[in-house]
């Protein structure tokens, strides 16, 4: 789950890297962006989604959405009794294998970056690690609207992270789901020197590990459509999921929170 | 713990993606290799160097050997109350992510390419994916002796990986956690067309999702000495376990199995 199509980039890789796996995704469209909403309405409108997908009778959840991880992850995770996964944690972990001179810069939207999750993380795990966090508020919007490729991405994209060029970082993490799909523009800005980590591609991995290590993994594809459902119109959701997922056949259901 | 040196590779970054945790690590120096051995055999060492680190009071077991993996994963991990990892998952799942074009290539010893235990992991996983096994029987003592940088390691890896040149791999798992010593010798010889996957970092990266996943990762540095054993002369073990880990505080112990 995610608040818009952020997510997608998650769900993506975990196809990619699980297909026999039956996924049911929601996208909390009509609310999105999370980012700029204060802690508390977050936390509830994580919970609502959450709720929605527990009573799909699922048997993992991944909140695929950094300012939901960071405001409730904790919560349900402890609430429910299948495992729940975050993007944070698996994004952190990514970054600290890749940094050779431990300096990482976070990009995230408003709220991720007060909350401080991402520092939290790292820090534990290694405190030697440098943080140089920037909240992005203009990305979600872009990608959300499917204009991810423009011109004027391009130039937000470089007015937003001139500053992160002058820091001396090697890694640089890609905090919200949305902005994988702004990934082809960053790398071009940032240069060849610095890792940038998507934490979707990480979280996959988790996914895959922990329902490895649970003995929950499908070892046969049943020809099981995903699903999609969005609390906002289908149409652009639509577009982006069929042209980001390369998936013709992607059908997006609406739905309505709580 | 492994059949020798080769763990160290797991060990290593282990401790640098998870420095406040501490290390006992066990290397069946005076048996290996382990891969010629017949099965039987294998499942016999790994059980009694399970035995020997469980009594260490430690929180997880990480089977850094191919070989001892595939011969006694799910036993150990279905006798022990701690979880249990192994090697062979890890390199797997990483493979998977890497690969576009789905032709994986594997090295292995004789006992891990015979299990065909990564192929059993990948095709679960991904029924479409195409294997190319090979073994390698002469890599193991190259590393063991250290001689992982010499000409002849050169000559060897050469010949040993002549025919998985003419396959259509554009990802090769470095089935064996000795094979990452030679892995610039590797990469040097299969070009830059070929992603080499070494088990040893994945499987670390696991490690600390399921430790996070279980809420047992260390939040504080303690500065408590990671030891080191060995069933064989502590003197190669500790030359090679020097200069891989570049650590010159390491110090080596002597130990008797079972």
């Amino acid at each position: 789950m995610d608040s818009g199509v952020g997510g997608l980039t998650v769900a993506k890789e975990i196809i990619y890297q699980l297909p026999n796996e039956h996924i049911i995704y929601l996208g909390d469209t009509a609310r999105c962006p999370y980012g700029p909403r204060p802690e508390e309405e977050v936390r509830r409108f994580t919970w609502e989604m959450a709720e929605f997908l527990y009573k799909q009778d699922i048997k993992m959840l991944v909140i695929a959405c950094n300012t939901a991880t960071a405001a409730a992850l904790e919560e349900i995770r402890t609430a429910f009794d299948i495992p729940v996964i975050g993007v944070i944690s698996p994004g952190a972990r990514s970054a600290i294998k890749y940094t050779k001179n431990n300096h990482i810069g976070i990009l995230g939207t408003a709220g991720t970056i007060k909350s401080e999750a991402y520092e939290h993380v790292l820090h534990s795990l290694k405190e030697s690690i440098k943080t140089y966090p920037k909240a992005c508020p203009k990305f979600v919007p872009l990608v959300e609207s499917g204009e991810y490729n423009s011109s004027m991405a391009k130039k937000i994209v470089a007015e937003t992270l001139s500053e992160m060029r002058q820091y001396p970082i090697d890694t640089l993490i890609l905090g919200c789901t949305h902005y994988p799909l702004l990934q082809p523009l960053i790398e071009q800005y940032v240069g060849p020197k610095v890792k940038v980590i998507s934490s979707g591609d990480e979280t996959a991995r988790e996914v895959s590990a922990i329902l490895s290590y649970r003995g929950e993994l499908h070892s046969r594809h049943e020809k099981k459509q995903n699903v999609f459902y969005t609390t906002g119109s289908p149409v652009i959701f639509g577009q982006v999921a069929r042209e980001w997922m390369n998936d013709e056949s992607i059908v997006v259901e609406s739905v309505k929170l709580p």
